[in-house]
């Protein structure tokens, strides 16, 4: 089966679209997803690239926001816009997100996180929300937090954004296909043409 | 018959997907297109968003035209990557434009001057380039230089771009229906979905 890479981190609003429609994607194109988070922050700070804060970027915030609401729309999706934005758990949020994908619950956790936050308002990584969704997950949240804190986790999560960087990310979602790399979720289905074609 | 107002800069890059494709969309929608030239880089600087140069921000600069090259492909396109960029005569060209659009022949000097700088590397309103589309389009060059001098045309153009930037356009191509804004190529799509669901 073939396979793309999905480099994303929980704290881009883009990727909330990707995240609600790319298991139905897998299936439906019979493509296994391997899902990577990582540092965009971090990469965006070492490209000296700092995203568009209010009010000087304004016009193009309210953009953004008004775009994902109608590609989420057109998706059947409903989310509540603007979501809480920027994250103050960004680092947090991802580093849950590689233990998950280690222990197998990742996925789940990722697309939970995701929907509270765009369809329910409730912010990535922070309290009460966490909670609930550790609840929801049947997970055992002090355990969680407690390896999250190792320094294994910040490797892996170190580790993953220095090769998304190497390999040419700049942005979240990137899909990356055998080298070639999609950025965007409006660049998903050329990702898969490409793969097709190639 | 519906309309889309197609805003655009000669100048910007991913404009040359929508400049070469835009007429048989409209065709096969049946919806008109308003061709409207501005100053993207006067609205760009005034939102003080300078575009990405080398080499700080070259491995964006490399996806763009990584990004533009495949995305031709699929439309049946055969740009040859990387075109002359930035260009040199960059509000020339656009002048030569707004005359153009007013006397008739604007559209075709727009996809001439766009074909011959994707596909031919030759910069839009430098010699002898601009002769050669000039002898191409039966123009008397001499004639247009003059009259693009005019204080009418700046005029035209100021306006242009004052218009655009109030309507919520900050980059090229944006199109426009019935004030919803959609901006980058990759939104035509959604724009016409748009219209035909309101």
């Amino acid at each position: 089966m073939k396979s793309i890479d999905f480099w994303f981190s929980i704290g881009s609003t883009y990727t909330y679209l990707s995240v609600c429609r790319i298991d139905a994607i897998s299936k439906s194109e019979n493509i296994t997803i391997n899902w990577k988070p990582f540092s965009v922050r971090k990469i965006m700070m070492e490209m000296d690239n700092i995203p568009f804060t209010p009010p000087s970027k304004k016009i193009k915030s309210d953009y953004m926001w008004r775009d994902i609401e109608r590609r989420a729309q057109f998706y059947g999706l409903s989310p509540i816009i603007p979501a809480p934005y920027p994250l103050t758990q960004f680092d947090l949020a991802n580093r849950i997100a590689i233990l998950g994908m280690n222990e197998g619950w990742g996925i789940d956790y990722v697309k939970i996180t995701y929907q509270r936050w765009f369809e329910e308002g409730r912010e990535p990584a922070t309290e009460p929300n966490l909670n609930e969704i550790m609840q929801e997950m049947k997970l055992n949240k002090d355990e969680i937090l407690k390896k999250v804190e190792a320094s294994e986790i910040e490797s892996i999560y170190q580790k993953n954004t220095n090769t998304a960087f190497k390999l040419g990310v700049f942005g979240s979602p990137t899909f990356i296909y055998e080298g070639e790399v999609f950025w965007g979720d409006d660049r998903l289905e050329d990702c898969i043409k490409w793969m097709k074609l190639n």
